[in-house]
Parts: C-alpha cells; structure tokens; sequence
C-alpha cells in the first residue's frame, strides 16, 4: 500500500527535480503544501508558470529580463566602454550584488569543456567579437571560475581577444576575504603570493 | 535597480516561503525554473493546485487522503482493535514507514501547549474517545514526542483513558538505534537503564 495518496506522492517527485532537494526534503516540503491554505498555493504555482511566460535574455548581453533588453544593457549611467565577461546569469548576478563593477556584461551561457562536448562555437562569443567592434569597447574583464574548463575558456579568449585593441584582464586569484590561509591548496597560495599587492597606508 | 526581474524576485519569495528555504537556496531554486522547459514547470505548478484540491482529511482517523476515508482505515487486513495514537500527519507516516505498526492510527493534530494556547478541547480526542466505545478498541499505543508538550499531551491522555477499558502503553524511551550513547543526555540514560530489557538468546 502507498504511504503517500497519489497528488502527494506526484507532487513529492515534482520538488526532487528541484537542485539539491532529496527525497526527505521534498517529502517535508510537500507535506508543507498540504497545510497551506489554498490561495497561498495558487500564488506559487501561478509564480512558477509567470517566470516560465516572463523571462527571456537580453538580445545584447544574454542576462535575463522581461523585455527585449536588460535593466543593465539599458542603463545609461554605467560605464559604456567596459564588459565583463562571465560563464552564466548566476555568475552576473553575484557580481551585480557585490556592487564592485559599474560597466556592461557579456554572458557566455558555459564553458568550453571538451570531455562534455563543449567547443568555443556552443558559447556566444562571436556576438563579443561583435560587440568590440560595435560598442567600442575598450577594456575586457574575465571573471571566469578558476576550474579547468574556466582556465581553458579564458585562455581560449585571451588568445582571440590578443589581437583586439581592448585592455584585457582576468580577476584575482587568491585567498578569500575573512579565510585563514592554512585551509587553501598550493597553487591557490603560489597565486596570492605571486599576484601580492603592495601595501599602500 | 533590481539584480532580479520582477516574475523572478517573485518566485524567489514564494520558494522562501516552504521550510528550511532560506533566502540563498531560494535564489538557487527559482533561478533553475528559469533553465527549465516549459512542459515540466506547467507539471510542477499543476501537482501543487492537484493537492490542494485532492487531499482532504480521513473522516475516522484524521490521516492525509483523497477519499472520505484513507487506505489504512480502509484496509480491512490490519489490526482493528489496536489504536496508535500520532501528534500529526508526519509522525502518523514516519511510523508507517518503519512498518511496525499494523493497526490503525488516531491523529490528534497538536499537542497540548498552555504556552501556545492548545488545550485539550483544540485536539482530535473527542473523536478519541467516541472511537474507544464505537471500534471496541482493545488497546492504545501513545506515539507522541518526548518533549514537554508531547509528556504533557501523554499524562493527560493516560489519565483520561485510565477509567476505559484499553491497554495503554507509550513507546519506548532509550538510545536510538545506532547512536553513541555517550552523545546522550542524564534523562535519556536514565529511562534507557530504568527501561531495560531482559536479554533472551
């Protein structure tokens, strides 16, 4: 005999489709839904069909809005001439609530990983190419994860990207702010100490 | 300006709204929406609205289902005279999972807590009672809580079902199945030593 009645049961299935949710928590969250009261319960599910019907990407940088263009690509006070260049929209949106860049970004939608199958041509990166030339863009920042297809991705563009007329850089490796030291591998600290910053009081 | 369009930021605060979500897993969980088809967020959001609309509540037993009455009242293979009395819906399946128990269950749906303003009269032990006479229940097993809500709940029950005709008894109190037993509280060691059983190999 099924412990759960079949609605629940199926509704249990549905939140372990969801990122780190395993069977217990999506049996406890469930569960949740049953004691809710009904107009509660219709709000999220009508939230759920709204972001499926709203979002789409900007047809210039690729980060997600519900227009045509970002609130990014269309905000006049940020820095023209800048692009950060990232993996995906989760990367954009971590840098965005760090408040540390003012330019535009340019979303690659992944990273070359040829044991996946990922070549330069799967990311979007001929409409950077374009955007160089057509936004005069003159300084290029890689904020790319420092993993093995990320290092593959950024040498992959600053290779392309050598014989453009753009300052080009790549964000800083080294140890976390607020992280003993002690905790990190080797090649971490071999950056940090290679890539020091003189002290300046 | 907003990092999230207003459909997303939306869903955000709906995921916020289930247990154990937190703001940041909330993030996580409604941007995975945003990568998934169409068809299986429409399933998603339709399993919510199905349990709604699907699951009531066992008329004899107060269990979860989509019937007048659930599977385990229904199912005339288990033990009818033996009642096992639950705090709520969660604890009712957590037993049924371990498949010990093969009687039916009686829900109370809370416990009493003065500090809360839950009395007697706000949980299901009229019903209780009315059950006792009407099913000739033989015996009942209290599988409640060993909080001070759950102690209070079971005294009270005790006493009240003392002058029935039932055997009464509550589950076990000792070290968990697997556990350390130096992990374990003064109280705990106590009711496990005063609880001992004799050893028959």
């Amino acid at each position: 005999m099924a412990i759960y009645p079949e609605s629940l049961s199926n509704l249990i299935e549905q939140f372990q489709k969801l990122p780190t949710i395993g069977k217990k928590s999506a049996q406890r969250l469930a569960m949740s839904i049953v004691f809710r009261d009904e107009k509660s319960v219709k709000e999220f599910a009508d939230a759920l069909i709204d972001v499926k019907e709203k979002i789409k990407y900007c047809e210039i940088c690729g980060n997600i809005t519900e227009d045509n263009l970002c609130d990014i690509c269309k905000d006049i006070t940020r820095n023209e001439d800048c692009l950060c260049v990232v993996e995906d929209i989760n990367d954009l949106i971590a840098i965005e609530k760090s408040g540390a860049f003012h330019g535009k970004y340019h979303v690659l939608g992944g990273l070359i990983s040829p044991s996946d199958g990922i070549g330069p041509e799967e990311l979007n990166i001929d409409k950077l190419l374009k955007r160089i030339t057509d936004e005069n863009i003159k300084e290029i920042i890689l904020a790319i994860s420092s993993t093995i297809e990320g290092e593959t991705t950024s040498i992959f563009l600053s290779n392309l990207l050598a014989e453009k007329n753009v300052r080009l850089s790549k964000i800083a490796q080294g140890i976390p702010v607020g992280s003993n030291l002690e905790y990190f591998d080797q090649l971490t600290l071999e950056r940090a100490i290679e890539d020091r910053r003189e002290v300046n009081d």
